[in-house]
């Protein structure tokens, strides 16, 4: 059944059909019931662009990206993800690249100004965030991918960054391990700010006290991740695990251990955070990565859903979803060596 | 010097100013040569968000996904390096995913009524390919990242593939290898048919037979690679030399070599075409890769240059640039082992 359908079934034009079912001011309330009501029993569900059409909605949902380079391997999986739920509803993507803090924030100006998204995602955040101050201020609707510590109610899906990390590190301390490198995000984003706290927690529950030489806090790639590994593999005595914040993190470490004439399983473990890429498969590695594992793709597709049931009506303060995370052992992880 | 102050200046409104620096016919002939004038004198330059107000454009580019799949490694380092660009003139990409084909050209119609994008970034071309023509008679401004096959003028950037191929081919041909493997593209795509004249054209030159068996047409992903691989290192005589579509697939073929016991850049030669990844770094590999290399992010910085040239009026059939790729020779290519 049809908008078209229903109004004439009814004996209305589309407009006021369409108006009722909206719940605009102009209709009185005995024409809304008597809509809603018909609506109820016919089975109409109104399509993507009708219902776009007579809410005024752009049909958009809004990201912006600080620099060019945030458009990464990350940032791609979780857009996939993203934007095959909001093709079924025939929902944009608006992709604004800015330059700097500043400019974000005037991009969630100009958005909520020019009204071409109905939502926005907010991404990599840090534990305190004004940004979505700002956004609540503005009025614009927002999911955040992360999350942020504040007392106003915001809408957010995260993974379990502290329980993957405990866990991991809780592992390779069963193997025997006692000097774990841990490879983190830059501080202050609160992803890198919970795994801290995850993996002081397994250290601290063994009594087994943290060396501040075997943290690092830098931007994830293979070329940053090879250096900081040489450097750490230098340290005596040198660290037999490591911790990767992702599987570009965990190919540097990789490259630097080769390079230093270990073999990675026997003489070096490692577990790798795994968003899990399709073109970088821990089971394809030689050997194969440990991991801990959670889709960002997945999360994408989840955070799609999450922003229709925020535009549909659903209170920020009830959508909030924190995913647990896998444990994946393979041939990366085992014993500590003996010394 | 802004908008207001020239308007001042000539004791105008800016609507008129605006409109005389726009070409709009309503501003007759004397007021125009009089603002441009001032304009140019005075050093005026319109900014970004004040020539959209007065051109009524949008400010968005459109990129039409299909499948979410297309949102891969390649498109995500196009985007970094389109939207880097875009971002100067604050400009935004509008993301559309569809699942088909069909929904494909349906968005082109609906992008084109809705007046949310100015120009679309054609991608992923045929060689005979009806979106361009669609886009055409929709008036749609676009640039095709590719090229294909037609008579109307179309505004387009590409990579020498076939020049690529012929290089890199005639390069393992002179080191004594016989039995080249070519992991071509999807049949039909513009630079996988491209790819395969080059390769073609080598052989030819040399007259070396073309062997049906080794050469494949498939998506570039390291499973794939590894599987065609493995099949054809059992053919007898097996190839001892392979040119990998992308990076990805270069990974798949190193997995299968090592799994069949052999050594890369020794027992079985390897030329991959690089995208430049910044996190699957060629020289970061081990060995390190022989390469055919192009920076796809380059290409999108400059195809976002070509759509601002093509906005501000150069007609499309004075736009298109054909870059050649360098070929950058490192560990994975030697000599053809003795027989």
């Amino acid at each position: 059944m049809r908008l078209k359908d229903l109004a004439e079934h009814l004996g209305l034009s589309q407009t006021t059909v369409s108006r009722a079912l909206n719940g605009y001011p102009e209709v009185n309330e005995a024409t809304r019931l008597r809509v809603a009501e018909a609506a109820a029993r016919l089975g109409y569900r109104p399509n993507a662009s009708a219902l776009r059409l007579a809410t005024g909605r752009s049909g958009a949902v809004g990201l912006v990206l600080r620099g060019a380079d945030e458009l990464g391997p990350h940032m791609s999986e979780f857009l996939s993800g993203l934007g095959g739920r909001l093709a079924t509803e025939e929902i944009d993507i608006l992709v604004t690249t800015v330059e700097s803090y500043q400019d974000e924030i005037s991009a969630y100006r100009r958005l909520a100004a020019s009204q071409k998204v109905d939502a926005v995602i907010l991404h990599s955040p840090k534990l305190h965030d004004e940004r979505a101050e700002v956004l609540m201020d503005l009025k614009l609707p927002f999911v955040l991918h992360g999350r942020i510590n504040g007392d106003r109610p915001v809408a957010w899906l995260d993974i379990d960054n502290t329980g993957a990390v405990e866990r991991a590190t809780s592992h390779l301390l069963d193997l025997g391990h006692r000097r774990i490198a841990l490879f983190n995000g830059v501080k202050g984003r609160t992803f890198a700010e919970h795994r801290e706290i995850g993996y002081l927690a397994a250290l601290s529950a063994r009594g087994v006290p943290f060396d501040p030489a075997l943290m690092s806090n830098s931007i994830f790639t293979d070329e940053v991740a090879f250096r900081l590994a040489q450097a750490m593999l230098e340290l005596k005595p040198r660290p037999t695990a490591f911790l990767a914040g992702s599987m570009m993190t965990a190919l540097g470490i990789f490259r630097a251990i080769r390079q230093a004439g270990l073999a990675l399983g026997k003489d070096v473990s490692m577990i790798a955070h795994d968003d899990v890429f399709p073109y970088l498969n821990a089971d394809n590695m030689y050997p194969t990565m440990s991991t801990t594992r959670s889709s960002i793709r997945a999360a994408g597709t989840r955070i799609a859903e999450l922003i229709l049931q925020l535009l549909g009506g659903k209170p920020a303060e009830d959508i909030h979803e924190l995913w647990p995370v896998e444990l994946v052992l393979r041939e990366s992880s085992g014993p500590a060596p003996t010394p």
